[in-house]
């Protein structure tokens, strides 16, 4: 038998305390809605930290034994400390995958692993339909050519992102608007894989075909060259 | 002062002189409202060749004396003959630039030169909002980060191409779709723009920004490098 | 237990029975060479089917049995039949996997699918160092960072192919050539990987780091999504 | 007339003041020699700066009246302060093309703006065959497809850099690697070129072929679209 698949779900865990009817979405907070259909998998065992824990969450033991983190943050962006993203960069240089979600496209960490301003057009109360363009990517497996969600904040072009390795799903919103849903880069070793859907208000991680994308990045995410430390110079003779 | 960059527009010319409501639209024919906004720039002489012409309109020797050829094609698709496909194909091998409209995504020139069926979802009766998402682009240049055509054919992916070398622009439809509407490629040494606007029953090429486009896509896939010939093998001693 | 990988090796099988030299290297055909290591994996069965069978090896039965097809050709590249070409790329574009190698890059079959002239210059009589530049990609995995190939044809720059979607492999030449050796591409729902090693006049097939390449690059080909027929324009209602 | 490209040569300037073989070689410094052949061009203008002038030689007002940052760096590459960093990088999302040169992969700047270690193989004396592999570029304009440098320091791959826009040129180095030399990135409205060749102890940027290409690579980076500043979240309504 092949060793698990070890993911760990590192959530914000804001509006899931402060607001009751955030709560009332996610009681158990994003990271137990995420959980609770990724442990589902035979393959895949998951452990959660949330930004009030010590050194935010994130140490680098935790990350030594992760393969591949899932990262949702919105109300404290820049509350991550440089000691924080140093620990998240090495790591996905190292090999580690990331699965980035909605809002934490403007996170420090993914501006310091991306090198652009990560910004991007919004609004709230808008509906959503997410095409996949790309149906050879294992991302999409299972998934139904597009995907009605029926309540979702309206993320729009242009996304100041780098060029993408794949871009899998194209977002539209009946405002209007067409943003990049699902896009993957490699950074290092590691893996990325960002992914739109998500606004807290509404249940969208409980979306079966939402789940099964998270579910297949996390598999296409997994390091397949872990290194000990990110790559150096090195000098031949 | 430089050369003048010599485009050729080659129109199926089918359905403006067959149905007077698309004449309506287009009196003068689709290649007559490309020729009138390309040659009132300073640095483009334009000149017209039609499906009904000898040799299908095109021949080495026009070829040889165009820079980039824009074409337009829906009715007639099939009827394009293996010579004319490949003395446009060798030609784009060589450095012309080609610049094709709507329907032509479907044509035997595209399908030769991409390698894929060119297949797509459609319907008649929408309107699209055109977004940009690469605003460095010199495509984009000039043109606003959105465009409202308020009558046009839906075009929807799943969109069978290669993987783009850009996508410059992506379509949001009324009816719930989107399209990658403008893509770059790359053939030998020659430089390829796909446009998806541009159904005959509304005046799209009449759309200032549209124009704009196409005038930028002209300059942008003229060839730097032109070649007498197709790149060959070539064995090194 | 999941279904085998069904591969099917289509060898040109030209020069290992006109030539005694090429015999002796190859006493089985490359087909044979390549079926021998392919067969020892658990997951994969393998078929050999040569260009001297009737239908040039290739039916619409065999392809429908086949997940991935490795193809090499040099001496009879234009005695293809249009059929035959047609029934490849309809299987590649249904989402067959293929893997073309060496003197492949110039078959008809090759030329079809990309849209390009794919010629490169070359050189008998080279050595080859095969660097790694892509070490997070599946086909990479277990070859070390350099493989040394003391006896290679020269293949060099300028390769005339369209963007590939993945670089994995660059070559080093003695001669002081340079070449993009692996290189991945996605036609319709079929994924292509090119690979450059391969002259029949040295046993490279048998050299187990090349071995491994092939071996993950079947893999990595084998349909993700398999249509009973290529993608068809679509109405929308 | 149109308005003149504004280039500023930004470098370090510490092996030629310190190391009289690197002076005999650069008398003027590496910013000297670089200014000397583009100045000649009617439409650039060129200032230089250096790391040892009042804020390292970059202040805002310098990069709101650089279209184009050319930067060459090695031995001070950890005193690039925070503030620096932010500047460049900001200038380079509002649109500034910024060109680095040879060991500048390794600067705070490019770490920041493109995301990963950059880092690589590399070894004193060798030789070097840089081979164009995208001639339609326009950065490959003028250049023959390879370039014979006769001492250059051996760069070698895996370099962990992203997946570039465009690859451009891959070297060859004589003692047995190679690499990709000239790539393109985008970063927010800024273009950005790598370019490899440039060691200290050869006079490389005297070569008319590595002349022409940083001059054509100065015009590709010119803005085409500038903003006042880095692009921000925007909210619809």
């Amino acid at each position: 038998m092949s060793k698990p698949l070890r993911v760990t779900v590192w959530n914000e865990f804001v509006h899931e305390r402060e607001l009751p009817e955030i709560r009332a979405v996610y009681p158990e907070g994003i990271h137990g809605c995420l959980r609770s259909f990724l442990e589902k998998e035979q393959d895949i065992t998951v452990r959660c930290v949330t930004l009030d824990m010590p050194n935010q969450g994130i140490t680098q033991e935790l990350l030594d034994n992760t393969d591949v983190l899932i990262w949702w943050s919105h109300a404290r962006q820049e509350d991550i400390t440089d000691e924080t993203v140093r620990l998240v960069r090495n790591a996905v240089h190292s090999g580690m995958g990331l699965v980035a979600l909605h809002s934490a496209h403007f996170s420090r960490i993914m501006r310091d692993l991306l090198g652009t301003t990560m910004t991007l057009h919004w609004r709230h109360g808008d509906r959503e339909k997410l095409w996949c363009i790309d149906p050879t990517h294992p991302i999409a497996q299972g998934v139904p050519a597009c995907i009605d969600i029926p309540e979702e904040e309206m993320y729009g072009e242009c996304f100041d992102i780098p060029r993408p390795d794949d871009i899998i799903f194209i977002g539209w919103f009946a405002g209007g608007q067409v943003f990049r849903s699902g896009v993957t880069f490699t950074r290092g070793r590691g893996k990325i894989f960002y992914f739109q859907p998500g606004h807290e208000e509404a249940p969208v991680y409980q979306h079966p075909d939402i789940q099964r994308i998270i579910i297949n990045a996390v598999r296409w995410a997994e390091p397949l060259c872990r290194l000990p430390a990110p790559p150096d110079n090195v000098e031949e003779h």
